[in-house]
């Protein structure tokens, strides 16, 4: 077991053909979600197992696919999905945009707590669904569940999926055992399939409980989709692997169905192995992964209180993003980042995109070497202040 | 530039996850369409460096992956695509899939030419469209169109896209450059989009001029859309890597939509890196495999007219695949090809599948090193006389 991994030197992408890199010289990209580490040198070395073996032809993941998710959710989150639920897809969005389209009908609500991840609503309206939010009510510290609302707009008769977001990307909050029950026993009373995305449900970086929504109790389970990758997790967005976990024989079958006829189903030639290398051999280089995104949300927030007291981070307990409320600067945050891309050259995503009351809030990626964290804050104080000045100015 | 390839050593697949390789100990699968051969060396170096960045975030493909496309069907057949007709897919088939959603409606028609690669089948009938067969014509020594028919069948007001199969699978045929032209022409006259699967347009074994669809004159280009990916060739179905093609603005648009829509438009971290490479340095090792094919073709064309009289090749100029006339010996080839697995573990593909006369042949796959051409067709031998001598006793 390797303990010395490297999170110090970032992998130079800047002439390859990643989106995030894709900047002009000088600007720093901390917006869209991968991460600027090199990812897990046992996965490093499945791949190029792999690859010695030359021959590509199609393949079908096996019995030891299935068992590295099962086996992963028992030894690192206590519960075990039944490797018989489990079905192979080539990444979490498109599985969702698959199951919009199988699960749901065209006109149909699809339910959704916001700010949440923008993709969501791409899955939805792109296949002709109407998005309903039930928005999360923000305490000025942290984003609470309106239950009545949530219960109002499940019971409607159009609602017929909800996506949760489990743990919610990009407020970065872990939902309670409680939680999550109650949301699925919500969701089966009133004939709403539950798909869960718990892609970030590896990134948790406090101690805190997570509950896989597969793991929930009683009846309720069988209407539940779960999604699961080691894509965030491992910064292997471009493995294109991700598992779909349904306890319920005839959803699964339905949901099965759709994939297929989508062409998701099949792995490409590192999908499998990437993955099973990661679940199966992942543990410590996470273990690190943590630690050290511990240390740079430390040095974040230490830095926001001393410089930048106008802001307020919102500290979630998973994700590697950071959740940064700039009401008191800015309730136009698409403004704001387009400022700071055009004065510092930093890039970080605008709340507004997320909906909700995302227009108040930044979110940054902090997924990246100390050194570029640094780098990224300074730019962020340097720009919030040109902002603020520039404002004062032409008042 | 290598050129002492290595085509005598079959990757042992047997324990990975290889569809193919699904087998009981003992069988021999030439049947489905990958090859028993490592890929060209320079694929393999070119993986192996990508990994070594170490990071996998989202990607996208660039000018160099474009340019490598149409670099390659400049210099290897005389027509050079322009890089801005191109879209990035993850395959051929989940192209089909998504082109026929997105270009025809429910319940129309879709014009094939049986019998054709069976995957068409599915890509049509799990969108809720429907075959129309203007099936090709059996001379008893090869296939002609049947050019009344189809015209009469492209005419039909339901009938809106034509899967063309260039060169044609399972039957082998190079379409010439005039009946290319001539079925682009009648596609524009009767308003039906023209959809080109040229995934097997480097595996010509002959000399044999072919005509890429996008290449055809006048504006019926303007309706055409076609598909090309290194897979086949390159033997890497599993790099999930292709190319749309479609000089139209508007058309290609809207193929564009349904791509994004569907999460078939992101290519995973090798496809990029293996694409690259195999159009730009894989030219050798495409005349060497050619030259491998052709040796294992005529060997077996000589052992079948020596030791299976009975039996008729119907000898295509492109693909790895022997269409074998098998109606002196049965009608019933998925009885026949059953009886071959049974008897002698011998794995064929039983004409049936692609429907039209196909009940009347087998498919065998010869991408295998030439030993295992000689195990396969000694099987075939015992098990064609074996089942011969059963008939004639249940008699
Ligand atoms: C909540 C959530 N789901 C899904 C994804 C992307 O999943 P994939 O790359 O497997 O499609 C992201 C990426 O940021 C995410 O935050
Ligand atoms: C005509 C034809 N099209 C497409 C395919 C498969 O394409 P892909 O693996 O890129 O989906 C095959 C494979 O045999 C084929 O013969």
């Amino acid at each position: 077991m390797q303990t010395n991994y490297d999170f110090t030197n970032a992998p130079d992408r800047s002439k390859t053909d990643s989106i995030k890199w894709d900047v002009e010289p000088g600007e720093l990209p901390m917006s869209l979600a991968d991460m600027d580490f090199q990812t897990a040198p046992e996965i490093i070395a499945a791949m190029k197992e792999k690859i010695n073996l030359k021959a590509f032809g199609y393949e079908w993941p096996g019995a030891a696919y299935f068992n590295a998710v099962a086996d992963w959710y028992d030894k690192e989150h206590s519960h075990r999905p039944d490797p018989d639920w489990m079905i192979f897809t080539t990444g979490v969005v498109p599985a969702i945009s698959s199951i919009v389209r199988r699960v749901s009908h065209l006109g149909d609500n699809i339910l959704v707590q916001e700010p949440v991840y923008n993709v969501f609503y791409n899955s939805i309206e792109n296949n002709g669904r109407h998005v309903l939010a039930s928005d999360l009510h923000f305490t000025g510290e942290n984003y609470q569940i309106d239950w009545q609302d949530l219960e109002q707009k499940l019971a409607l008769p159009l609602t017929t999926l909800m996506i949760f977001c489990n743990p919610h990307n990009p407020i970065g909050k872990v939902w309670t055992k409680q939680e999550v029950q109650k949301i699925a026993d919500l969701c089966l009373k009133h004939h709403v399939v539950l798909l869960s995305d718990e892609i970030h449900g590896d990134l948790i970086r406090t101690g805190k409980d997570y509950t896989p929504a597969f793991a929930v109790n009683g009846v309720s389970r069988e209407n539940i989709i779960s999604l699961v990758s080691p894509s965030k997790t491992f910064n292997v967005a471009a493995l294109h692997a991700a598992t779909v976990i349904i306890p319920n024989d005839n959803l699964r079958e339905i949901v099965n169905r759709g994939l297929n006829s989508d062409e998701l189903a099949e792995p490409n030639l590192l999908a499998i192995p990437g993955t099973i290398a990661a679940y199966t051999e992942g543990q410590s280089w996470r273990q690190a992964l943590i630690a050290q995104l511990n240390d740079n949300f430390t040095y974040a927030t230490n830095f926001i209180a001393k410089n930048l007291p106008e802001l307020k981070v919102i500290t979630g307990d998973a994700t590697y993003l950071m959740w940064l409320d700039v009401q008191q600067v800015s309730h136009n945050s698409a403004e704001l980042a387009q400022f700071l891309r055009q004065e510092t050259g930093l890039i970080v995503s605008p709340g507004n995109i997320y909906r909700g009351n995302g227009a108040d809030f930044l979110r940054i990626n902090l997924a990246c070497p100390l050194a570029m964290v640094q780098d990224g804050l300074q730019r962020l104080s340097d720009g919030i202040k040109k902002y603020q000045s520039n404002k004062k100015s032409s008042k």
